[in-house]
């Protein structure tokens, strides 16, 4: 019994009993080198029991490398899990998303294969059995779900996210269960739909954030669930960090770009649904709308995080939809907890298929607003890897949301520090070393020097406002200098719609390399690669 | 009276018969530096004696860079009107995409400035009045669309494209038609929604490629048109070259690969829609496809040319739907017309904002493939700019296929030729110059050397793979080189992820530019760039 109640409150399917075990016993099931699919997203959900057991038995038996999984899980999950079976060396492949120390080192070293995919696409891949089809059976070989309870018929009541549960189902005959009573259950705050494979795809008749269009649980095959195991644990939500200055200044711009829009009619008074990435500048956006002058907002989007509760609180936003509920756990899920009435109707739980999806995203026109590694001059953006080749987590869902938005928002601060030179790296670059966004895609650009309205300008236009009203004035100067260069260079030569210079066109950056800042000496050239 | 009929068989609205005028009437209505929306789509159905004429009068009177214009067209229209203006100086700006030599050559040298857009973006951004935000009005100034005919109660029956038609008539309030009586009416064959902007944006009821959700004809207020002229000119459709033999084994490899999905039932028995790109490759696979083993096919694409005229005949395609009708002037539209009943009630002409919209394209679960100019080995590929920095059409529909896509598709020689050298050019780079699409997109990679199925695979996996099964035996060797490289030196650092080596990774593509070949005599660098 947990502290919110016993295993039969929540199992309500009565035939199932004869499955419950301890998350130990189930240590048998899993074979080296399976295809493993965990519910869980952006840490909620997750989980916990079973996978923790499984790492103490490797940790104890000393089986660390031979005893390894093909791990399929929505998004991130919390550390005490994966992070820590990576540290087992339990893990081979991981798709779409992680956060860990030890994971993502791991990655960078080699000894895990991970692939990064849009959210959405990889929910409906993992369905088509995309990640599956060079194993014998074709499908997952097995499941870990968390769930609040299981209905009278044997059906799933996710707890704090939905993640990819439908298509783990989908895609998997053996599933066992964590029946989390160590958390209240979620019952009734998710609107499921199952997504079938083309052609005989569902319209997702979304038409307002918090829309209905599913039932508030997964339906199930209760002869696929071959164990039932209580967890005591809790999910590992982070709390975020207060809003710096620097983020408080993007804030102020994108609201004031908000109140211009409106002004010139092409947002409606009370916006339109908004969807904001995870960290510092996105709570600051939270902050600034909870004190701001919009009424009747929501939020399309894929994590709830603590600032949310703050914009609920503020009466400025009637309703949010996501994927999950990722709440801090000593402070905004404790809060939600003790307002739940409050907050409960006004959220929507939704599958990842559904949460990012580009049909409902692109229909309801969301506001789109994530932080990118880096961004160019003409609009590319580099979400995922450092240095162009060392990941950090992932694109995640912002591409999902980028791609299909009414306002494609990219906000980032204008520089970061290095160890030797407070403002040695920009964030405004002539060329970024990895592209997960395009020029295509991006219509405004801020960071705390200012915004950038892409909207309309051809590339040429694009670099010179991005430089001007974006970067840092330590950059400035430099960054217009390698322009202008670059764009006499290539018009001269009838190559200019998009000017760049081949041979020292990642200078800054290697740059930073050698000497620990993106300020060159000079953009000379003292060699020829291709003597 | 044009080949197919007089003007009064085609305006079935008496009152709008007093505003009919000759082309050279038109000319005092327009202003420089207007924004201008035109019908037509890669070209077909966009207006030709008002944008003649209006080149004749700037040519007769040395008008040349004195009457400017701001063209916004669903993508691009024949070179006898906007090349021809391109040749006259009569363009500023020019959205979303062109096809000409002039017009290219005039973006090139920084004398037209162009924007690159996905087309279901472009169409959508210019209702929302991105691209006329700066203008007084915040509208387009003025429209020239060309129609096959007008309804009873002014309404707009379009000839051989729908385009941007709705979005037009949406954001202008001064609409000259051009109404074509050298062709024939294409009344009947188009499916028109017009969708209105978040929050009040509709869902796209479209379940199978031939749906039909909306009206034959686009919805109008008839006190918008300010003229009517009778055309006599008809789409200069072009005729597709014979596809080589490198494309025919990039189709057989493609087909071979369907067949296996099948096998897997991954892919139903008669696949699923098909979108197809432009060129050769694309001739070769709808060849292919009308000799191949499927059955009961169906397209949802942008462009319908020649070629499906074959796979129609064949008896294995049902149904197309495209956003316009690109047959060639001098075989496929007199093929069409001689048996216009047969293949008329197949096809559907749908906007712009419909034809390539992604939540069609998702749900539908399109089979979409493209031709890049380049892809790198981890995935990412280039479709606009040669050597990275100059344009040649722009991205198409590309994106909104490839990112929406079932499958996602993409399929180049393995080499191109230079001046100087036979196998040049590998297509296949360490790093793409320019990325309009990434590595979380593609599914497949073909050449004629093979298939890549990266579905799956982490980077350094897609890597070996595309290298191995892709890249021309001139280039394998040296790639693999490469990519050895560049993984022992990042994953020794801990940043392996995506390895390269940033002071030679586009040393390929230097070497092309100094010594006309890609193939470098070794990956040495002689050099400092940061000293």
């Amino acid at each position: 019994m947990g502290k919110y109640g016993t295993l039969e409150d929540r199992v309500h399917c009565s035939f199932l009993m004869n499955k419950v075990m301890t998350a130990e016993d189930t240590i048998g099931m899993f074979k080296n080198g399976m295809n493993l699919g965990w519910s869980g997203f952006t840490p909620a959900g997750y989980p916990k029991a079973v996978p923790i057991a499984l790492a103490e038995h490797v940790e104890k038996n000393n089986l660390q490398g031979k005893l390894r999984f093909n791990l399929f899980i929505g998004a991130s999950v919390g550390a005490e899990t994966e992070d820590r079976w990576a540290q087992n060396d339990m893990i081979d492949r991981r798709w779409p998303y992680q956060t860990g120390r030890n994971i993502a080192k791991a990655i960078n070293e080699g000894r895990i294969r991970m692939g990064d995919k849009h959210l959405s696409l990889f929910a409906q891949d993992l369905a088509y059995g995309y990640y599956t089809k060079d194993s014998k059976s074709g499908k997952l070989d097995l499941a870990i779900i968390e769930v609040s309870g299981i209905t009278e018929d044997g059906c799933l009541i996710p707890s704090a996210s939905v993640g990819v549960i439908p298509e783990i189902i989908q895609t998997c005959d053996k599933i066992i269960l964590e029946v989390n009573t160590a958390m209240p259950s979620f019952e009734g705050m998710h609107d499921v739909m199952v997504l079938h494979a083309p052609p005989h795809r569902e319209i997702i008749g979304i038409t307002k954030a918090d829309s209905r269009i599913g039932s508030t649980f997964v339906p199930c095959d209760p002869s696929k669930i071959v164990a039932i195991v209580e967890s005591d644990y809790t999910d590992k939500g982070r709390e975020l960090a207060g809003a710096d200055e620097g983020s408080i200044a993007i804030a102020d711009s994108l609201l004031n770009f908000f109140a211009d829009e409106v002004k010139a009619h092409r947002l409606p008074e009370n916006l339109l649904p908004l969807q904001s990435g995870v960290g510092s500048i996105a709570n600051a956006v939270v902050s600034g709308l909870a004190k701001g002058p919009f009424f009747n907002l929501s939020v399309y989007t894929e994590v709830l995080q603590d600032g949310m509760l703050d914009l609920f609180d503020s009466g400025r936003l009637n309703c949010a939809s996501s994927c999950s509920l990722s709440l801090s756990e000593t402070v905004g899920m404790p809060r939600f907890l003790a307002n739940r009435d409050f907050y409960q109707d006004k959220i929507v739980l939704r599958p990842l298929s559904i949460s990012n999806n580009p049909e409902v995203a692109r229909r309801l026109g969301v506001i789109a607003m994530n932080t990118p590694i880096e961004i160019d001059m003409y609009g590319h953006a580099n979400s995922t890897l450092v240095g162009g080749t060392r990941i950090v987590n992932g694109i995640g869902g912002s591409g999902d949301f980028l791609r299909s938005g009414f306002l494609k928002i990219m906000h980032t601060p204008s520089v970061r520090p290095t160890k030797t030179d407070p403002t040695g790296i920009s964030c405004i670059v002539p060329h970024a070393q990895h592209i997960d966004h395009t020029e295509h895609d991006l219509d405004i650009v801020v960071t705390e020097q200012g915004l950038a309205d892409l909207r309309g300008l051809a590339p040429r236009d694009r670099a010179r406002t991005i430089i001007n009203n974006c970067a840092h004035p330590d950059y400035k100067e430099q960054m217009m200098d390698y322009f202008l260069m670059a764009e006499k260079d290539c018009l001269a030569r009838g190559v200019g719609h998009e000017p760049q210079l081949w041979d020292r066109v990642f200078k800054m950056q290697l740059n930073l390399a050698k000497n620990g800042t993106m300020k060159v000496k000079n953009w000379d050239v003292k060699m020829d690669l291709c003597e």
